[in-house]
């Protein structure tokens, strides 16, 4: 194992995130915003826990245009809270379905909050509304003459851009998942089900020095695999089936997420050829993936490659996505995404092909923008489809 | 490893589900009900993935009153959910930020939703609005004259009760972790970081055949721990530390969630006395477990040994909560929460206090309510504080 990076970020990291946002907030006119979400929440704090998983208790953190943040969390968390650089926690005995927060949350927004503030509020594309809608609806009918505006697009414009030591727990991650893949012809093996490969996999990303494993998905099949997304089932690998496995594993939370393909002891000409094609849009993606390119311009360059083999862009609706404290993170490399590339944006390139009656094949890489070429943080998948099991 | 039981469940589970899905929301006139959640999703369709943990597409399922339920998802999940018993599947290109699947969802309603119809949303306790918040502000103004009526209670008391298929995967999932709790005395070790600690205490649990450990907390400290939410630290193990691990494992979908104590070395009085007081108050919880009981009485019978140390309540808010396919599910062991105990709900019983400045002792059993005493599905924890390290 490598020596990991330190846990946690300087109060300073902390310090620069809330001068941006401000900023930010300043431009659009924003009294104060108002958080639920982990990464948000945990973003402007430090806050991390894998309490989240319970659905039973919201948290809450209010940021000023002026402040600092104030976190309105339940007392199970404020022991961790204290932690952090947050001096301002009010909580409540969670959890209190009668008033799971809100009266604190009133009686914080109601004196700063003057008639006609606009509060900011995420609406937008990828965002959830992380407490339960009653709740919401009764505080916002309580906080009379307030403008609730969309803040889904500050927030992504802050968390797009990776500081130096969020790019190096990524990078660390990402080299941690790398040898895992590296070690395939010895995890993986025929007649294995996929429930034991699914398990030896995760052993192995552990052994190597990941946190956890929060994503692992796959799919085998004779010659190519028809599916991205499942869980594992226990069916057998056999000889001639294509593999692949698809894996956010975290540290200190932090994600990588990038899969690889095997053959497993021979490969058919068409998953060999859909491969080489993802290989070579991969290709195309990198050399595109420049600050000044648009996600726009990376998901035509991947596709102009593609398209040799599928012209129908693919169900997957985008060819990759931003990376960070989740598997998934704005941007979309898609037509639809014009988001401009900046310098120390960390995104996946993810091209995938539709093949031979309904298979479909997937190819990740995961890198930071740079001036000149990105750094790649995946070692980089092998030109051609490895083929597993042949000894 | 033990086998495991079959993976999925027979389509006529799904069909006495919607079976008592539809009599309860003819009892309360729902036309329909929509649902966009992971656990809720899952359990009318079988549709499993990790792929919810990315945040970008949305999921849903409108479930008719007289009718099987209708899938409108990303073209990525139509592969999976065509495993599923669902025929009825809609599919749009996702993510597609301007349209990501409300056109679909109003071509859908549209007719289906006269004028005066109630609709069916989960809106309240321990439930989250899995899409972005302007998109279901946009659908329902589109749906001009429909009620929308709060389905959180109708969704709660049919999840609440278990079918011997799920008891079945939830027993297997916690027999798994009590074997690995079992071998806490060669898994955890004097000058073992924690982090360390967590990482091999996974892989364990993995080894002894869970899916995945998606959510593991702990805490480590001289003469007890003060918080119990925490992500792993550096800090090493030491002679004294009382050390505590809690764990939700899973297999096919389904958690375990129940924590244990140990005293690396050696056990101060303070903390014995603590952990004596948790252990009698889980018996007296377990003594109260039966058909007829109330949360309500569950909390108060574990409160009544609880005060001998601490007559404060605890900072977890409740002793306990449902267990299945969520890590926490509803009901709540408090004083707000009068549901009556049934045959077959499955439950933790995990009273807490706080003693010795600031420091908390949480102790957690998984269960079955059955006629007569309850079925425990964890391996009870030792009536006196382990002590492991000691050769």
């Amino acid at each position: 194992m490598l020596d990991s990076p330190v846990r946690g970020f300087p109060v300073k990291e902390f310090e620069a995130r809330l001068e941006r946002l401000h900023k930010l907030m300043s431009t659009k006119g924003l009294a104060g915003i108002l958080l639920m979400s982990e990464p948000e929440v945990r973003y402007f704090t430090g806050f991390l826990t894998q309490f989240w998983q319970s659905p039973t208790r919201p948290w809450f953190l209010f940021i000023p245009v002026d402040k600092k943040p104030i976190a309105v969390i339940p007392e199970i968390g404020a022991a961790l809270m204290r932690t952090t650089w947050i001096d301002d926690i009010r909580t409540w005995g969670a959890p209190w379905p009668k008033d799971d927060g809100i009266s604190l949350l009133q009686d914080l927004l109601d004196p700063l909050l003057k008639s006609g503030a606009r509060l900011g509020v995420m609406k937008g594309h990828e965002t959830s509304l992380r407490m339960p809608l009653g709740d919401y609806e009764r505080l916002m009918s309580g906080l009379a003459g307030i403008e609730v505006v969309d803040a889904t697009d500050i927030l992504r414009n802050l968390r797009m851009v990776k500081s130096a030591a969020e790019i190096e727990k990524i990078a660390y991650i990402c080299g941690i998942t790398s040898r895992t893949f590296a070690r395939a012809g010895d995890i993986f093996h025929k007649g294995q089900s996929l429930a034991e490969a699914f398990r030896a996999f995760r052993i192995e990303c552990l052994t190597q020095g990941a946190d956890d494993v929060p994503y692992l998905a796959g799919g085998a099949d004779q010659g190519g695999y028809c599916d991205i997304i499942s869980p594992p089932s226990n069916r057998s690998l056999e000889s001639g089936d294509i593999l692949m496995f698809d894996t956010g594993a975290t540290f200190d939370g932090y994600f990588c997420d990038f899969d690889r393909n095997y053959a497993i002891e021979q490969a058919d000409d068409l998953s060999r050829r859909a491969y080489d094609t993802l290989w070579r849009a991969t290709e195309a993606g990198l050399s595109t993936a420049r600050p000044g390119s648009t996600c726009r311009d990376l998901f035509q360059a991947m596709q102009n490659v593609i398209s040799e083999m599928d012209d129908q862009g693919g169900e997957v609706g985008r060819y990759g996505h931003g990376l960070g404290m989740q598997l998934t993170e704005q941007p979309s490399h898609a037509v639809f995404d014009d988001t401009v590339l900046e310098e120390n944006m960390v995104i996946t390139l993810e091209p995938s092909l539709n093949y031979s009656e309904g298979r479909i094949m997937v190819h990740e890489e995961n890198l930071v923008v740079q001036n000149g070429k990105p750094r790649l943080l995946s070692v980089r998948a092998t030109p051609e489809l490895p083929i597993i099991g042949v000894s």
